[in-house]
């Protein structure tokens, strides 16, 4: 992409309004574009880094079995009479009225939609287990939407639902959702930590946040922080095989969010010196709810013995527009973000320091056909403007790595290489620029 | 994928609400499952289609041009207030009150939320041209909502909105997307037809539709027929460069939808014999509307003389949700759809004959593998039940070629090769299976 074309409206002031780093971070970047409370329009900036992770979390729910599918945002206020959670839920759900008075809203979730197409579909026990899940826009009316996206109103998640015939086959689905939670989040970049946790509003007895350490997070957790530094089952994990030890190896360790928290437990688990009491950010939350909606709104199958009986349900989200927040938390500094390779807008920039000069527009316009043809994303700064001016921008925008062309490293036929995350420097010929770049940048991406 | 993974439940009656076929075949094959009045959920083998199908617009916007963003489905009033459509759009606007009394709106379209984005982050001519798309949900409130997703209230459109310094440039912008527009319904192998037509709601003084003739839709429409066979621009065209002559050849023929319609004039300009009336589906609409917008919302560049002016603008609209209706209604039978290999949800059905004899499920394994292996979509019917009820679900769900394999077949080493669009057999060795299917899928995608 050349920037020229690109529309990349950064912020000159830090908008006084945000009040933790990535909030910032994004709005000085050009990436959203706040319309109203909690309301967002990612830019193109934005739009890129969220297609990215939206796509690393499709990749691992198909690598884990589930099958996707996509809920209209809009849904009929009577399937939540059939839960009860109509009138439960609060003001929290966007209640809506059509032009021939029909009541709706905005879904904050899907347990009831799902369940409605479940039923109707499905008779048998061999047609279990079934997993489906879908990337939609959720709206939650909170009361104060605050940081950004990572607690906005209309937001983006992945929610996934499973069906089986018993506790015992719904358990085995859990794990396949807490595997996969453990890798998509490590893809990011991002150590994910889960915790027992609270089943709010959804409702079930077994259940588990996913966190991510960071200050600015919203929740109180405490952990066994060796925790941190477990190893996540890798790509040729079989999602079919049992993977009840890797649920039990994550769960081994102290790890309670405030509500879920024991004093004395914590202290009676953990050695002192691998307590840790810090703050942390929920990126995804998995719930086993067996048939809390399968049997009021009278989802069964005919099981082996011809005997109708509820499935047995779970629901598993991830916060796909709040990742973004959480990721900029973990990887930034002072100048801006330093996306991880999985998941930045571009894997490289390319600063044309003259715009005009022949030798640097042609060598510009040859290093960044050659990157593309060799499928790194690139984004080519082409526009005229100060050297400072352009440094600032692509050290805000945080791109992994930047291609410095200059009239004076040209006469020695080189071009200079920074790496974002450590500002690392290197000057290489401008032959062996691309593969230089190409290389990392595949290593990089290599899904483990 | 699995047939015994995946979620397709057909309906075994044609559900006597749908009038038209693509709306039964989409029922009736498992795609989509109705919500409330015009609100559907895409069941798994309906989203294929339409991720399918985004992809091509997506691709055909990136080609032309189009920077891709996406702007939340929630909209604040005052936007709307500020163009004055806020009162004057009708019972068609999904109007909303939040927790907070604040008053919103499900967004119909987006020409006042790009603006105000527009006129936050650009100042200059030197920043012009600019084209911005996205593919978002939007909900019209229509008060009959009809013929399945060719009619629903929350459809799925791609809008793009172009921003220039004067009326010329926004033409090429306009050329741009007409051009785009022949391109995109190609690849999905529907011939579309550019009409002059009115300019509605959107306003503006010039307006095209693109229509695809289908005896169930919904617009009358008048043209010369030699306009179907005009060849479409191939992918080596260069959108920088001059378009008008492109634009100026489809439009050199009358064409035109019931409200611009001439009768006159069309006895003037076509000979008789190639005068068509009749009845089309439209999926894609483009407007050059001038400073409708940018003028009461004050969104302006600095020209190269220093003096403000409000930019011009065009937005160019694609039926997303809706093309699925129109690629059936062009292509399917009394059995059911017959997808371009293009948008199938899968570009092969395999189908076992025998599940549970050994050879059969060898056979079916290998070939499966190979065929993923090689970068083709496949389906594996591995279920149980009789060959009858699996023939006439690969027919009804339409995927451009299927496998067959069966004991007797093995024996001798071959399988049956059927291609559903005319229903064509072959019998090839289960060593040149892959190949065979192989060669023709990647032949049928390639983009021209």
């Amino acid at each position: 992409m050349r920037l020229s074309r690109f529309y990349l409206p950064l912020l000159k002031e830090t908008p006084s309004e945000a009040q933790i780093a990535s909030h910032r971070l994004m709005l000085r970047a050009g990436m959203i574009r706040q319309q109203g409370a909690g309301i967002y329009a990612w830019l193109p900036l934005g739009f890129l880094v969220l297609k990215k992770i939206e796509q690393i979390v499709r990749e691992e729910q198909d690598r884990a079995g589930a099958v996707e599918m996509l809920m209209p945002t809009i849904q009929p206020a009577d399937l939540w009479r059939e839960s009860g959670r109509y009138d439960a839920y609060g003001k929290e759900m966007l209640r809506i009225t059509d032009r021939s008075d029909r009541e709706m809203l905005f879904g904050p979730t899907n347990e009831e939609m799902i369940t409605e197409i479940f039923r109707a579909g499905v008779r048998s026990y061999k047609d279990l287990p079934k997993m489906l899940y879908h990337i939609q826009w959720k709206f939650r009316d909170e009361i104060r939407p605050r940081f950004g996206v990572m607690r906005g109103r209309e937001f983006l998640m992945k929610d996934t639902y499973s069906f089986d015939i018993d506790e015992a086959e719904a358990r085995r689905s859990y794990n396949k959702m807490f595997v996969a939670y453990l890798r998509t989040f490590a893809r990011m970049g991002l150590k994910s930590i889960p915790m027992r946790a609270d089943t709010g509003p959804i409702g079930g007895d077994l259940s588990h946040e996913f966190i991510v350490l960071a200050e600015t997070g919203e929740s109180a957790v405490f952990c066994d922080e060796r925790l941190i530094d477990m190893e996540v089952p890798d790509k040729e994990t079989d999602f079919d095989g049992d993977l009840q030890p890797v649920f039990d190896q994550f769960t081994s360790l102290y790890a309670a969010t405030d509500e879920m928290h024991n004093n004395e437990d914590f202290e009676k688990r953990v050695p002192s010196e691998n307590r840790m009491s810090a703050r942390g950010i929920e990126i995804g939350h998995i719930f086993y709810f067996g048939t809390k909606y399968s049997l009021p709104m009278k989802a069964s199958v005919a099981g082996a013995d011809g005997k109708d009986s509820p499935v047995h349900m779970g629901s598993y989200g991830v916060g796909v527009s709040r990742l973004l927040g959480a990721i900029i938390e973990a990887f930034h500094d002072d100048d801006g973000c330093k996306w991880p390779m999985s998941v930045a807008p571009f894997h490289v920039g390319v600063i044309n320091l003259k715009s005009g000069d022949d030798a640097c527009d042609k060598a510009c316009a040859t290093l960044y056909d050659a990157l593309r043809e060799a499928g790194v994303d690139v984004l080519y700064d082409d526009t005229g403007g100060r050297a400072g001016e352009k440094f600032a921008r692509m050290d805000l925008i945080g791109l992994p790595y930047q291609v410095v062309v200059g009239p004076r490293g040209l006469k020695s036929g080189n071009v200079e290489i920074k790496r974002r995350s450590d500002g690392e420097r290197e000057e290489v010929s401008v032959d062996s620029a691309v593969h230089f770049i190409a290389e990392r940048v595949s290593d990089a991406l290599k899904v483990e």
